[in-house]
């Protein structure tokens, strides 16, 4: 096992992410790109690359791990999915090698839940990351955004997880639907009281077909306006999230993702007596630097 | 009370619908506009109104009665909501007379749910219409549509009710979400098989924000393809709703509405084990003959 510096990289459907690292996993430098593979034209992943992240692959001891959408049908080189339960261990024998030995996209994960398949990519390097920067080995995390996992980690695999396109029904309400209409160009800043009204409606059960309904009527009765009707909107689909996963209280849940969107999450878990620990971008750099080393130590 | 002809108006968000009637409720002619609400300038309703249905007005006898989304602030004249309970009397009372004792807009009903006001525009008197024929007083019925509804009558009263934004998700997940991708250009027929196993998932307690993302997964397997896909995202959508409603089983549900619409919730509902009856759009001119008793008999 050779002392070798680590690019890595997050590339997914509307951003490009890299870092790079030293042989002790230290971040020596971040770079990010609106380069997501949608932007990407087949066959010129290599050229985007190779312009973003060059001069870091010109020594030739350093090893490249690529996450994320890249490894998908429209990406750059499929990683066909691993199944579940699925460690360090198991993603590692099944990296899609661009350059052997130099370059590999790390797989997405599969699983089966009540006889329909789910699939994540990139969110699996971020969980593992987690868990070393945690030092834990079994744990409930969540991966707020467009499409939400949470996944399920026992003896340091994931075992299972479940995506909810929460992010993409909150744009999709937002800007599309009539509600757009009552709703304010900008969200503003998250308004509290509001978010918690919406997480709070979530929590008693109804279908988010019937509460959506409800940002209407209360805007159209003037007992809720602008900036507050889109908070309120948020907590309704973040708390409809909440609602639909059984958690004991008590259960400590493991937060990955940006502040502000795992603000949110916290306070709609706060209505559910759960407490959280909250997880930046960094969990995808360690992810992928544990990762290396689990590679270079076989 | 003088034997008078109706013109029975149903004037809704996206159409207009007219029907003109004998004194014995018979229907003598009916007539269908794209002219919903939405492409009326302001100030321009009577010039409209008069395009389609002048020529059954020459009548000086002949009373109009107007449903639907004419009574909104961007309607014609805006008929404020009635609060539930509500009947043909209490209908009556609130209309909002364009010329009176002439021509009359039928006002919508607001009741509250959980704290959050709820309205609806014109399927009160589908409720009331459909009550009439079937010759009931109390019942659970269902409006399927861009914005469903689920009424509660008892003792001929309309108590509560409940709005699902089902048709309207669908239609979003349908042309602006990432399930565009995966589906075809155009529904296509039913394909039953596919839309009763949506509804199987949805019946199995799962929000929509999970339960939507298999669309994607299901086709990524390709264990899904096309046309079924479609129908079985309506059988996820539809089957969310039936799921939402306390139904005991054996109850006797009145489904108001189109054949292609109320065939497809009668199946999710068999599911349920829950037995239909279906009332089509006669319902309205129903109610609106009923609601013209009323009045002339005060």
């Amino acid at each position: 096992m050779s002392a070798r510096t680590l690019l890595a990289v997050d590339w997914g459907t509307s951003s490009l992410r890299g870092a790079w690292l030293d042989p002790q996993g230290q971040v020596i430098e971040e770079r990010a790109f609106a380069r997501g593979i949608l932007t990407v034209s087949p066959g010129g992943f290599a050229a985007v690359f190779d312009t973003c992240f060059g001069d870091w692959l010109r020594d030739k001891n350093t090893l490249c791990l690529i996450a994320g959408m890249a490894g998908s049908k429209q990406g750059w080189q499929e990683a066909p999915y691993c199944a579940c339960p699925a460690g360090f261990d198991e993603v590692a024998s099944h990296l899609a090698w661009v350059q052997a030995g130099r370059m590999a996209i790390v797989p997405g994960l599969c699983c089966e839940n009540a006889g329909v398949p789910d699939v994540m990519r990139g969110e699996e390097t971020q969980v593992l990351g987690a868990l070393q920067l945690l030092d834990i080995q079994d744990a409930l995390l969540v991966l707020p955004g467009t499409h939400s996992k949470w996944v399920t980690v026992q003896a340091g695999k994931i075992r299972s997880f479940s995506t909810f396109m929460t992010g993409e029904f909150y744009a999709l309400l937002r800007q599309h639907s009539i509600l757009a209409r009552t709703l304010p160009q900008n969200d503003g800043d998250l308004d509290q009281d509001a978010f918690d009204q919406g997480v709070g409606l979530a929590l008693q059960g109804g279908s988010l077909l019937q509460t959506a309904f409800s940002v209407r009527t209360l805007s159209l009765f003037e007992r809720m306006t602008g900036p507050a009707l889109a908070s309120y909107l948020s907590g309704l689909v973040i708390g409809e999230e909440t609602r639909s996963q059984s958690v004991a209280p008590g259960t400590r849940v493991v937060l990955i993702g940006s502040d502000a969107l795992t603000q949110r999450y916290e306070r709609a878990l706060m209505q559910r007596k759960v407490s959280v620990q909250r997880v930046g971008a960094e969990a995808a750099w360690q992810g992928l630097w544990a990762l290396a080393q689990t590679i270079q130590a076989d």
